[in-house]
């Protein structure tokens, strides 16, 4: 005899699962219905390779072998990331009513995936620039592969750019994995469906929030806990949430935001700009311009006179 | 010889431990003292299966399968959390002088776990209204699949109905340990002491902190860099921190916190309340209250007006 | 045929790669050109047993064994570490145009891990200090063990300790990824260049941000989101930062800074300050002195009245 | 440049493949071709823990967790068994020109696993036959238990048995690598065809051999270097092997043969007869009777008059 | 619905386990009863690093580490050891009645392994006679370090060595397991109780199999598939094996056996004697004794007469 | 306190070691002296895949990207291989007391493995001509694919194959090491000397030893326990064994040697003889020659005058 009630407990689990079931339509079926996170997050690891295989791909690598290295990483990469790609695909076709399996599904699958490897070459120019742009903004930088080996900014930007190229052929669920698995290393959080342009620093970067629709123009730098945020949640006639449409800043090329800032909804902080640390931007700003909190008062008391303390713990 | 002089060090390292055996009062001991974070790690691993089998369990597990999966997941499961339990249990005991070993610590142990298992099922609940809450409040999330597959706010939750569970139980070491493996995923901290209503919805999290004695009701939405804090740490006569009173907020039914809002000390956010991004509150707030920083001023100036400006970076 | 162009991205992608060499004036070479992260990781997780053997070593570890453990892994682990730094040394030694290779290479590896191997007894010593303070200063907290197994505050420091002396040692890059392990880990951000003193405690830590320059006393606690941070990054006549000159703060001993605090450029924060939950701090504070926001002005409206309200998601 | 011509090699490699599937007649194809040794290996190990959970299965296991570690360990090893099957019938229909594939293939793998797993039961008491007989036959054995755990004759006929149900659901390829597995680990090679009834005991067991067609009755006794052959390999007119024919000797019920007899040709070895050691057999024996090698002549000199002697190494 | 019915087969495969222990008279217990395999396993590997550490330890050990390695390994492999000792004496209580559990068996489980331990020193000096012996006794041997590397006669006798101490501190089951790890390996099959002198060389090996009480003096050589073997195998009066008196060959000191030969029986081998390929020996032979096959007359035909040939395959 | 006298039985390991070494006269060396066996073994695997991708490699290969995971699977073989082969080389080198270190004796390593390399193409044809021998050789053979994936004796003949060419580029150590993974896994123990034409079948296999010196033509087919030895160990007048000079048989093309034969000294197989099962021989054997044992006699009993029957158990 189990000291544990393994049979009753998985008979409710069981319970749960088909009110769940029932509760949001789903029938059985004998598919694998959702992508696995591991599958991609090794698929990701891969291609991290593929763009920068001497300082993100295996230890034992040298130059020599770089090509044989990619080749066959990149081969072995697409096909993971086909199987993962039929998954989402077929998984969105049921839920959608449609009619894409077997073949169809297979050459669909392969031709995203196929247009997805192709934007690779222009993946690594946009990220050269991004690391430049970072070995040139942080005064601590001490090599370009510095950067490279231990930035999380620049860590965040790879999956980044890799997430929305496949935002953009359709597969939002793939992506948000991509995008979720830097998240969780780096505590930047960008959603794949913002648009960023080449040479863009993000430093420190813990708490960083970047919106779905989000436009971030070239060479920008961005510091920690800073948010492009949204202003409002319209609700339909349902009081469901209105999906899709424009809601995040454009910040366009050369802006600087400090640390803590915050930027809500789709205005536009011009070009050559700087949002100072901690300010609350929501209407546009102007290019060049500097914003800065206004002086905000503070009380300096000292001992004895000093009362109880409000902390933040 | 050695290029490095092992011997000295590992002697040196001997005596540091010594000193600090000797000042916490610890004596010898051949037993396993301490939970390892390793095998808390791999049994919350399997729990995470266990709840959402097809999702977050193996890639290759098909519907047909899963009550078989989930049974000998759990038995396993439970097994080593069984055996972290009784580490932590006779810890406890060998700590506070009690005489609870051998045969009886066996047995609390495996009474304990078998609590913890049969809460399972009415976690499982919990967590589906809280991805409901999060498809619901989220106009960027297109399934609720994805909700369980990539949001960090679910990860979160997760490790934190367990974590509660365990610390309900009186194992707060485990619980503790739970808590801080999703905290590391995360970057949200919610202590397992939290009482938190099902429904709840984290966006984005990083910087999330909730204390220990907070309480939260049910359909509460919580962004980004959230702090629900203490507001004074009282000591003792001794000067000891006072442990264990209430101390932290409490935040009632569908109230939202938008990101970087401060709240401190057992104030009440009343219930359907909103409090504003980044607002300090450190008194109640009553019911259906909207609470938003008075605009703050901001200096906007432009070059070649702008003086030297302040950075965090 | 493959369903994928692989050879035609694999020969864009080394088009691109030697643009980037022709730009960054790299030569071909047959070496091992930079640092494994992977192989520092494992070092410092070594170390990490080296340091707590029984809190953070293998599970199966008794006593007993502790020696012959420590000695073994110790050994293993500085072998390890030596050869990433002869890549570090050989790296900058290229770059730098020295002739730094062969034998000459290898013993000036050897002596830079020799000095780091006997630091290590100094460090237990402040991380046990380190461990005492958060005990000391959290109210949740139940013992030090449980500080030790799983605070993430004492996590960044054992790296940041570690991280320093490789840093001080003149290995700012086998540094730097020892801190990024920790900040992906735990959100805590130390460069591995502050000078941070014994009995410090870092509390929930998401977000904190320690600058290269800053200076931090003994018996220093900080919370979450704090930053000591730059206030400015001066160029010189060619536009380029200028680098390693002081730019962060001085935290004097037992100061508090409370969560979000935001400290830049170099300023003193006086012995036994005070510095409130989100101040934002650019000039001297005196010692004892209690720094807090001064109370901010909030709208709080209820409906129907409550128009519009801004969000940060 | 590579220190290794290694596209020459490679293309090199190319044209001999392309050579060998022109001569093989095979066609170019984007499925898996062949079964996996490795996945075969798992299964059968899996299969293995499902005969004899706790002396073959996982080391945590405990009498109370068998039934769920059972249930889910078949299901998963049937699984993998089913897709290694599809495999087969797949391979074996295109070279056979039938039309087998896509979902008729999948239900034909999945009836063919099914009759498999059905068998299971049937053969734990056939091996638990062997066990005893393998307990009483071998004055060395302490204990039942130590004949499972490290007898090579059981481990060889745990193989077999499962084996031969895939040989004779006609999966002989699976068949074959589940044998050979048996082969590489313990030197007997026992051929998936073979039929042999329960009680068998196979002692020290290197270098036995048993033929396609070799019919072994109950408790049947076999020693180390044995061989059940064939006499002659009889062609056809175009000169090839005739295949499929009985060939190998039959061995009637509590049958003994001792270590390096060779039996070759479909002779039988009647009820209860005893093969001597080293003895040729190319007829029928009668039951009973004890045949033995006749006294060879031996020659035995002393030195000095000892010449060269003839060595074997 | 799974396509295999898994609970029927679940059932059906308990109740032949219950069938099994009904019959074996077992009880139902919670503990584990059976030493893993992997354990073992694991643990023998360790040994051999301790007693060879750069030939079979890790890769990447040098000389100067070697004594830590062996100290940590050591104490890890006998940790390990005494858990599967006490395994294996508590089972054989168990089965013998005796009460010994608890403290009095981990007290007798730490007596044996600490003993065990203490015959190392003497295990290496016996195999580096017997590695000596193999240089010096086969042509083919390039040097000392060939022979640790790479024959299986010496990875035989590490395993026996290591069986011979578990077996005589009345560890049967664990020596044998020992043993068969061997056997698998290379197919040299020496039982536990073998007695085995120093300077033993044991050349190609498959097919060795070496009796429970054999008797083998210094410097003997052994080639494959010799056989030390029984000669009978008496039985009391209820028909059971009688077990444990003397049944195997003695062979004295510098003596010769090549290959092919088979010894049965408690006769004994003079000192310095040499045994012929493919002889069987059933009587004393005196010692410097050469003894051959006398020339065996074969059949040579050409075709065209020659008739059938019989073949073994 | 250990229980296991751990420093002890260091030193006294140790100073059996320091015996050892000064008995071989070995200095202290801070290198890396002997090849590792995990290396070779590892590097024989990927060469494996290398020659047989679809059949021996990953098993989620497809035609499609073979050319890819060849390139680099080779590169990385290669790479590996080299390192072992500096590190034989440089064994031999400091024995032979040869100046052969650093860069020369780097150029030497990689000119011998890109030797080794080129080979390649040349012994995947002989190996195809060996398993259509399989296949065409073994009435239970259904197809050449099967014979790739599961006979013994081509898994010995891809080792063989391999190692032979080491042995020819002089790096007996790793030739010997690749054979041995070959006799431990198939118990067919080929030395890496041995000479063996195109189109060779070895069936079963156990128990098979070729020597050093032996030479085998085209389409040779041979069974398990076969011996082609040596008959004499000339020593020379220190009474050294002489090593090298050629010992062992010459079997000329397209003979069969059925199981157990034995062929010793440096005779003479003529072309397409055929020698029978268990036959002893020591001299020349004419072409087409068909030699068989003469009929020995066999003495059979039947009970109740069967006396004690000789057992070899």
């Amino acid at each position: 005899m189990s000291d544990f009630p393994i049979p009753e407990i998985v008979a409710e689990l069981r319970h749960v699962r088909a009110q769940w079931r029932g509760q949001q339509g789903r029938t059985d079926t004998a598919q694998r219905e959702f992508p696995s996170r591991d599958a991609v997050a090794r698929a990701v690891d891969a291609l991290k390779g593929v763009l920068y295989p001497l300082r993100l791909g295996p230890p034992e690598l040298r130059q020599a072998g770089e090509d044989f290295y990619i080749a066959h990483t990149l081969d072995s990469a697409l096909q993971a990331l086909r199987t993962q790609a039929a998954i989402e695909l077929g998984y969105r076709a049921r839920h959608d009513g449609e009619a894409l399996e077997g073949e169809a599904l297979a050459r669909r699958a392969t031709q995203v995936v196929r247009e997805f490897a192709q934007s690779l070459p222009r993946l690594r120019q946009w990220l050269d620039a991004d690391v430049l742009a970072a070995f040139h903004g942080d005064p601590a930088a001490h090599s370009v592969d510095e950067v490279v080996l231990s930035y999380p900014g620049v860590l965040a930007l790879i999956h980044h750019r890799i997430a929305h190229v496949l935002y953009l052929l359709e597969l939002p669920l793939l992506a948000r994995m991509v995008a979720e698995l830097a998240h969780g290393q780096t505590g930047i959080d960008i959603h794949p469906g913002a648009r960023i342009g080449a040479g863009c620093f993000i430093d420190h970067g813990t708490g960083v929030v970047v919106g779905e629709t989000a436009v971030i123009g070239r060479n920008v730098r961005i510091y920690q806990a800073v948010t492009l945020g949204a202003k409002r949640f319209p609700r339909d006639a349902q009081g469901h949430l209105q999906k899709g449409w424009p809601r995040h800043p454009i910040v366009q090329d050369d802006v600087v935001i400090y640390a803590g800032a915050t930027i809500l909804g789709r205005v536009t902080i011009g070009r050559g700009a700087v949002i100072g640390g901690n300010v609350w931007v929501t209407e546009d700003v102007p290019p060049l311009a500097h914003v800065t909190q206004a002086s905000v008062r503070q009380a300096i008391a000292t001992p004895p006179d000093a009362g109880p303390l409000p902390v933040a713990a």
